[in-house]
């Protein structure tokens, strides 16, 4: 049997922090991820040092099956074990014959996480079999997979509630995974109707009944997701299974980062690789970007005002000792106290970003502190870089380019103006139209397009007056567009800026660029252009090295 | 002394749900509630039945003190009891010579609570006092309070760790409180580092030592002030503090909706009075419209998404037995299983809503049934009359006079067409530019106008047009503007519509009108008209009627 531990963890295999934001955090209402925003997740779960990462469902969902495909090739993991999640075989049916329990041989992950139905009425009415075949299922599938070479963990549905119900028949199931080579019972809060006092007295008396290695699942439908996984681990649970951000179904599932913020800060648990608790806020905050959802600025350890403070009651005495008015010291997971998160401003993890853009910033102190000065202003009013590498790498170069007192490289495009019209006309729809003025290859040019909106009427008239003169653009295409409503400084309604997020694709990468005003128009504006700049920037070094 | 019992919850004064919304929740970055909101928050926090809303900190903060003077004369509460918040007096004083304490007497509320440090280094580094006069400080004021009439509640800022760490000196802080007539301890986690089975093990430990009856005060820096606020109560605490949504400094408080909806449903304590339990959900998204934060569709019991199913794992099962795969009801909390939910669009709900807002549609089951069609189609497109009172008056009107086959009644204006130009000239900053073509008066009329942004200029320009034709005009003026992108039905990018919220005001109400549209243009258009639109009506039934 392949025994696949989590690399570097201090506890080993003893403790397993599993990660199931790919496939239970992906049932929250709004998340849909492309195979590659899939295989970003995977890459900075990673960066936590998550012990494991549950891609998807192989052979249930196509998108999933394509991504162990593409994982197999293009990712890879420094700590994480890769796992993939399926049911049992079908009821009266031979495991080796089930064509859903192939795909997930087939997902060539080392682990296999199956989900079976622990509550007696669920194995009545959903699966409509008896508990003896309930149990063969479990049985015959797990053996199958052990065989197979995988590892093999059970996630047990509806646990609590089937144990309150009939605890006979719950621990039969677990049984029949445990005593057939499965590694971990996880015990599944299904519907999160857990409270934790109650929750750990299950976990306790299971593990005192059965000696099994007990594992937790949480859904947060009592706003206890969190509190009931630590719960369980205080209970003698060693495995917990959770989702970046508490993204999940209906309330979501138990949030990763306050999870492990807990056991490391408040139980000293060291479940994570040596510095990786310092990732937290910056890999909470760029997940949240990939979903496409706002960060919750009010997210326990890693939110932007974590650690903010506004209480006049609290502010002179802070100045005494910050230690007394903090739960922990919000550099342990890479947070700030300030009421300003300043994600990036950091000089060495600016130089660190730099270094991974391709910028050298290692022997120039005067490009890298105006780089810092420059991100720390543009975050102030609302700009963000965590999602927008494409921009960042164009702010550094031209930093880099101001301090070496060299030209900065002349972008493909200048722009004269542009002008954008919105019509309510008399009798008809709204429309939008947009002119661009431009200097491209020598020539003044203007043109002019209609869009749905007044930014794609914008990137229409852009693309039309340029295509002619860079006839490389007719690959390129505006792939995702995000709109966000700020106030900066907090302040609410008209003092509102707009930031705009632009993911555009070549057909081979994809490149994010941001933008910020007060206009939604300009911001829209600024991002397709260093979308622009970026691209033809790209296309000079491959001539350059060429 | 006078004793203040919130009326008609079945526990009485045995237990007490008591809000601090507006007080500790106020101290959440990006709130910044006028008098008029904080007035509107009390009122929807009374329709919920808590026993005691916070109001805030009198003679600390100027709008507090101006809120006790309105809600003296404006509010009518039916179940809760108005608390001001404040400090003891100062060290080496007399209360009653302490001007904060006076301001505490002269707010009229029946109820103080005092708050007092509780960990000796607090006494030490932020009171610079010693122990004995910090708790003669606390002894004096309660019992000066006490001696005025009032009912005094004590909270013991960061007990937990001032328990840990030198356990006599907290208990004699609250022992000068109890013992000098105040009702309840409040034992409070201000850094909210605790988490619950430690938590309940201190609280327990409290009450055995001192008999005292004790509360429960919780931040959610663990991610656990719900289930720490609850496990208080498993413990021996009879008072819990909350606030609506878990609004707070740095990572919030306890969510009120969520500890009373674990209290009431899976503990089975009646800490409402009866009915109010299904008001949760529509106070909780009231309440995030007023604060202008977006509600949080994945928030336990009231999030939108609280109940929705998308996991294709479950969806057959749930036809067969919903009960199993929901950890309640939803129509307990005034949710919905359905992954839209629709708030309004309940007949009774609407008929009810109508009866407030002045439109009967009691005897119309034709124009209630087309009202409840036209919401719930507005609302699976984006929009919300939650805070939107006069838009959703209008809405009703409208359909009254249809169903009654009458004529609408004519608005003071039409449009004919609008025309809006954002320029981005060749030198310059960006500049919006609006033209409106309307008929009003019998006349058709052109105005041109500037503004900062596309809408600052269409309201610019609309007023310019409609001023000399309808003169109350003047006095009409928009005081808040709040615009959210949203994602109907949950996709994203490139189909969010944009919802725009316009407050009004003529100096003598306000009143708030809503527009949605995927041009944000439009949709500040549809909201602008309304506004207009409703303050000509209220006119003309004044004029009717006088």
């Amino acid at each position: 049997m392949t025994r696949t531990t989590p690399a570097g963890t201090p506890l080993g295999d003893d403790f397993h922090v599993y990660d199931t934001t790919l496939r239970d955090g992906a049932q929250r209402e709004g998340i849909s991820y492309s195979v590659a925003d899939k295989l970003a997740v995977a890459r900075l779960l990673d960066d936590v040092g998550v012990g494991f990462i549950e891609g998807g469902w192989p052979g249930a969902m196509p998108k999933d099956t394509e991504f162990f495909a593409r994982a197999a090739t293009d990712l890879h993991l420094k700590h994480a074990a890769l796992v993939a999640f399926g049911s049992t075989r079908k009821a009266g049916a031979k495991a080796a014959d089930d064509l859903q329990v192939r795909a997930l041989l087939d997902s060539q992950a080392p682990v296999v996480t199956l989900v079976a139905k622990s509550d007696r009425r669920h194995i009545d009415l959903a699966l409509r079999t008896d508990v003896t075949e309930a149990c063969a299922m479990v049985a015959d599938t797990v053996a199958f997979l052990v065989g197979e070479g995988r590892r093999v963990f059970l996630d047990a549905e509806h646990f609590f509630d089937g144990y309150a119900f009939e605890p006979d028949t719950a621990l039969r199931v677990l049984g029949a995974a445990m005593d057939n080579g499965a590694d971990v019972a996880v015990l599944c809060d299904t519907n999160g109707g857990q409270l934790p006092l109650g929750l750990a007295d299950t976990v306790g008396e299971v593990i005192a009944r059965t000696g099994y290695r007990v594992g937790i699942h949480c859904q947060d439908d009592t706003g206890c997701a969190v509190a009931n996984s630590v719960a369980a681990v205080q209970a003698g649970a060693t495995h917990v299974q959770c989702t970046a951000n508490g993204y999940g179904e209906r309330a979501g599932n138990a949030d990763l980062f306050a999870v492990v913020g807990n056991l490391v800060t408040k139980l000293g648990k060291p479940v994570l690789p040596h510095g990786k608790l310092a990732e937290l806020t910056r890999v909470s905050h760029a997940l949240a970007e990939i979903a496409n959802i706002a960060p919750d600025t009010h997210q326990a350890y890693v939110g932007a005002s974590a650690f903010a403070h506004k209480a006049g009651l609290h502010a002179s005495a802070i100045k005494v000792d910050p230690e007394l008015y903090n739960h922990i010291d919000p550099d342990l997971v890479g947070n700030d106290m300030r009421v300003l998160v300043t994600e990036m401003a950091g000089r060495a993890s600016l130089e660190l970003k730099g270094r991974e853009l391709g910028v050298d910033l290692a022997g120039r102190p005067e490009a890298l502190s105006a780089a810092v000065r420059k991100v720390k202003e543009l975050e102030a009013r609302g700009w963000s870089f965590e999602a927008a590498d494409a921009s960042l790498e164009l702010l550094l170069r031209r930093e880099v380019a101001t301090a070496d007192q060299q030209a900065v490289a002349a972008p493909p495009f200048a722009l004269e103006s542009y002008r954008v019209i919105i019509d309510h006309p008399a009798d008809g729809d709204v429309v939008a139209e947009a002119t661009v003025k431009v200097h491209v290859g020598g020539q003044r040019v203007i043109a002019t397009a209609e869009g749905n909106g007044p930014v794609h009427a914008l990137d229409a008239a852009l693309r039309r007056a340029l295509l002619p003169h860079l006839p490389w653009l007719d690959t390129v295409r505006l792939t995702d567009y995000k709109v966000r409503i700020l106030t900066p400084g907090g302040g609410a309604g008209t003092d509102a800026v707009t930031r705009v997020l632009v993911e555009t694709s070549d057909h081979e990468t994809e490149w994010v660029t941001v933008g910020v005003h007060g206009n939604i128009v300009e911001a829209s504006w600024l991002a397709l252009c260093d979308a622009l700049v970026h691209k033809a920037m790209d296309r000079e070094s491959v001539v350059a090295r060429g």
